[in-house]
């Protein structure tokens, strides 16, 4: 039976119209992810994650002196250990797409100084992973580059300094709130003549903007739901498929709630998600405690993609799946100054083919 | 003759290998850039631009009751009227990719959530124009797309609050300052099947980050240099060009000292741009006063762009341009960490056809 969240909004503040826009690209080459790459920390580790990733934290500031380089030296990691996992080496890698939550992404921008190849920044807040996976195939199935790597990150203790309170204040979180994931996730993307593998990129769905007039900055779950759901539903129809035709439809952060308000909105629009639907968010922890929702963050997505589901779809337990990572577009000044939050899904289809 | 700069700095941080990466993109389909919009405040249309934008501000808040709402209300004119001047509605346009200097975008997020078509956020800091171009272009060329806009914008009171000093401080300014261009600009990118238009996009070098280590946060123009030189030397190595090739070699924001910087590093490698390159910073203010340098900013380079210099090469004055925009990737924490200045630069190629 389904199961109404009881939803916190009323309205949309625009009403989009649809068939407006850019189609779902079908990639006629069907770029292979040819490995995957993750990193966590100590908390994520007890959870799903825990067994699949690269490298499991024990200490979150990975040697560092702050939690700003830590989450820059996670996200190098991910995109070092991505290459290494594929077997290619900086030469034979063509560029990095990139972004992560902090301003100005310094995380992204100061991990691509390592290398010699090009960098293209993006935001996407927590859709980044999505966002970068998606211009990673279109690049390749232009014929523009052979190897891409995509990745993203994001560290508890920075998002928190930065986004809302420094952690010594101590203040109480409510129960709608979610928890920022420490870690990062990469792809290494590559034209099907470069490998053997049979992971591939089949489309992409790029999101709109989607703002239902959400104001708290702690409930980002009922933000993001709505964008979820306009992705998901223009996803299904340009392709001519139902949910079912997917072995899961996997949204990135947004935690128990936005979960339930993501299946309700889908529900009133004819399309019942419910039967294979799973968010990172909602699973990333296994403990509930000051999680409250589950996890958020641009790392949430990235490193239960690039582990957990990456390996289950290597192993064929997955063969077809929709990864719809999710982003709150807001800033610290955008709120100060009355505004709600305007929120965007990217979504990626990732097949055995 | 030559004139030597006395540059500041020694070493790069890491000696980029030649050869590496990702190539010039040469765009088979040349797109088209069909209109370019833009608009600007009261101090820059009294320079060069003034002539030539869409709307001159005569006052910088443009109605709006923060700087942040004027900066996103300008970005939201360019974009706008960009469709409007190449004739397309809503309806026709496929895509929106833009990004800004504010933190997590919103200028650009904010300005997406009015329109029902997909964004895609991007970050570059000042060399944002050129990146959105290059990806317009290559989501075009690679057939996904057929009408994409790219625009990006900056305002001097956004910038300052965010990346400097309160304004009401009244700080003084260094010598070797620049000011941020308080306007936007944007152009409406098309597949030549649509439009008569002549004028196209030929090709895109991404940049890679470069870091000499420059630690001056007020000194920007000579951070970013090398990674113009990076840009440029490999965008003529790539399509085995000499820069007299070009009608014009146009950089984004580098300013007087930035733009005699980058002469030195090229001429060092038997590159001598001096001939025909100009730097959008250095001639966008008339009057120099606390500009110093010149001007600055991700609208820097769009308004001179989308205005002055897209009306010469539509008149034909101008008939092969490099624009090359700059961007310095830092952030107000990673300078207060004590890194350096990491930058890049994007290029595309822009010419009658």
């Amino acid at each position: 039976m389904h199961f109404r969240a009881g939803f916190l909004y009323t309205f949309p503040l625009k009403r989009h119209t649809e068939g407006m826009g850019i189609k779902t690209i079908e990639f006629k080459s069907q770029p292979r992810i040819v490995s995957g790459a993750a990193i966590a920390g100590p908390k994520e580790c007890v959870g799903v994650v825990g067994k699949y990733v690269d490298r499991a934290l024990a200490d979150d500031t990975f040697g560092e002196s702050t939690y700003e380089k830590a989450e820059c030296k996670m996200l190098t990691f991910a995109i070092a250990k991505a290459m290494e996992k594929g077997g290619v080496s900086e030469a034979d890698t063509d560029m990095l797409i990139s972004g992560d939550l902090l301003n100005q992404i310094i995380s992204a921008s100061f991990a691509a100084r390592d290398y010699d190849f090009p960098f293209l920044g993006v935001y996407g807040a927590c859709s980044t992973m999505a966002e970068s996976m998606a211009l990673a195939a279109m690049s390749i199935d232009g014929g523009y580059a052979k190897r891409v790597v995509a990745a993203t990150g994001s560290h508890f203790s920075t998002a928190e300094r930065q986004y809302r309170y420094p952690l010594e204040l101590g203040n109480t979180r409510p129960p709608q709130s979610q928890w920022t994931v420490t870690g990062a996730g990469g792809v290494l993307i590559a034209d099907k003549g470069c490998t053997a593998e049979s992971v591939a990129i089949t489309s992409a769905t790029f999101g709109r903007v989607v703002d239902y007039g959400i104001t708290d900055v702690n409930n980002m779950g009922a933000a993001m739901a709505p964008a979820a759901a306009d992705t998901i539903i223009r996803h299904l129809k340009d392709r001519g498929m139902s949910p079912s035709d997917y072995d899961l439809i996997l949204t990135g952060d947004l935690g128990a709630l936005g979960s339930r308000i993501l299946k309700d909105l889908t529900w009133e629009k004819g399309v019942d998600i419910a039967k294979n639907h799973v968010d990172c968010g909602e699973i990333v922890y296994n403990v509930v405690e000051d999680e409250f929702q589950g996890g958020s963050g641009a790392g949430c997505s990235a490193v239960v993609f690039s582990s957990y589901i990456l390996d289950k779809i290597k192993k064929r337990r997955l063969n077809k799946v929709l990864f719809v990572a999710t982003g709150a577009l807001l800033s610290t000044i955008s709120s100060a100054q009355g505004e709600s939050i305007p929120c965007i899904a990217h979504a990626v289809s990732v097949e055995n083919v």
